[in-house]
């Protein structure tokens, strides 16, 4: 299969999906309304909602819900850049190849763009198509999966490690912590949030787990080896920013060639997880591969 | 009846329900649960958990879930008081008496303190006790109804205009639009949302919605007249600052006793919204009443 025409199309439906799903720009009030929408069509890869919907295409059909459920992740990520961003956080002016929504729209508005896109995820998701009793009971299902994984113990626990640890001399395990929290709990999540609405038993799901736990790692040693190794014009943010503000990164840890090493391993893990699903698994292996391969 | 008693014993049962829900100062990250704690448990007054446990106890008895949905509702209070304290926004030191958020715990912490309780409100809410089929469709509402309060045309929106009104001379629609959605949304949403739990019906829902509305107004009003005759033991925080930040208020358009005068008005459309209620709404009564005299 083609993967890159796979992820063209995907994230093709979730832009229309976003799309339909946030207020206008001439929605009141415009000015929040126009940050939100600048920094969720800024170009971002779309690897989660595209995640959510390979896990469910897996056990079913694409539905409705599903992208609905798709979208609600990217909110929810796109979120966590604009507030990641800020000064008083990693203090970036470029994301995707653009100024970020503090340097166009300024502190404050930034600030609540990020809340209103969280706030809008629940609101998506509470309001998706669920007809059944079952569908009902599964979407709840779904909800509790994502907000843990934004929460204090996952995707925001992995950033307040991540800030605490800048500048200081840290231990393997506190790095393992910050990527698998910062990015693999949000990444997992739509892995078995795609899984849960299908209501994949409980050994699927746990292979699902093993899969999501693999790549969630896996992408984010790979974002650490392109700000080493990527360019400006394929990241669309500045490169080298990482060691700039001494964070701690698996290159920095284990250096460049045992990262990539740790990167296939991961990859060969997330394979033979879904090995069991056959050819309806075929765009989950895609993906994993891609996720260590891309350049930005 | 005492309504200070009964202010005192639904505060005591959020406070244990909130103690219980939210990650022990020794769960980690512990810094993020500290700070996330300490905002919590600075001494607000419950307003709004009260008034999703009095509505619902005007459709039915007081369950586990009406108190989980209670607190979903403070935390997300809680998490809009430390967006708000923060320098790129209200830049205030002092709330409760206490110093704010960031500055404990900078403003790196404080902002995704507040996100992390965002999440967790969701998270407390899609975990809540749901049992039968109608339990599950009357809490997705129910997380609807707050997720919308909580987002861009609602909490947040009021939030924008209140920053973009800053030192401008604002007309008086503008005013009311930032004091409803600023203030009002999250308290009509709490009260609808005790409603909506119990399966009120639509009668009963317009009834309650208009008592919503009502006190939600009441509210603001009556903390822009404190901001003027407060005083710092009593508020908790410094006084006057609304002037001292150009705010439009009230009081700054119409007046300390045509501010007061429609705080009345606004009261007394909230008794007489839940007048066929009978005995079962003494609570919301009193409660109406209180929020326009309290003087913190």
């Amino acid at each position: 299969m083609d993967i890159k025409k796979y992820l063209q199309e995907k994230g093709d439906i979730v832009n229309k999906a976003l799309d339909r799903l946030l207020p206008g720009e001439n929605e009141f009030p415009q000015k929040l309304h126009k940050a939100m929408r600048y920094s969720v069509f800024a170009g971002g890869k779309r690897i989660r909602p595209v995640l959510v919907m390979a896990s469910a295409e897996t056990f079913g059909g694409l539905t409705d819900s599903t992208i609905d459920i798709a979208c609600a992740v990217e909110l929810i990520h796109t979120y966590s850049l604009i507030h990641d961003d800020l000064p008083a956080i990693d203090n970036d002016d470029m994301r995707r190849g653009m100024p970020t929504c503090h340097k166009v729209f300024g502190e404050a508005l930034a600030i609540l763009a990020g809340d209103a896109l969280l706030a809008s995820a629940f609101d998506v998701m509470a309001n998706t198509h669920a007809s059944t009793d079952e569908e009902r009971l599964l979407l709840l299902k779904t909800i509790q999966e994502i907000a843990r994984a934004a929460g204090s113990t996952g995707m925001v626990g992995g950033q307040v490690l991540d800030i605490e640890s800048e500048g200081k001399d840290v231990a393997f395990p506190v790095l393992e912590y910050i990527h698998i929290h910062k990015t693999g709990e949000l990444i997992l999540a739509s892995i078995r949030a795609g899984a849960i609405m299908k209501n994949a038993g409980d050994k699927e799901l746990e292979a699902m787990t093993r899969y999501g736990e693999a790549i969630g790692l896996a992408f984010q040693i790979a974002d650490d080896i392109l700000d080493v190794e990527g360019n400006k014009e394929d990241t669309g943010k500045n490169v080298g920013g990482d060691a700039k503000r001494e964070k701690v990164t698996y290159p920095s840890i284990l250096g460049i060639e045992e990262s990539k090493k740790r990167a296939r391993e991961l990859t060969d893990i997330a394979l033979a997880s879904v090995e069991g699903f056959g050819k309806k698994a075929e765009p989950l292996k895609e993906i994993a591969k891609y996720i260590v391969a891309r350049r930005k």
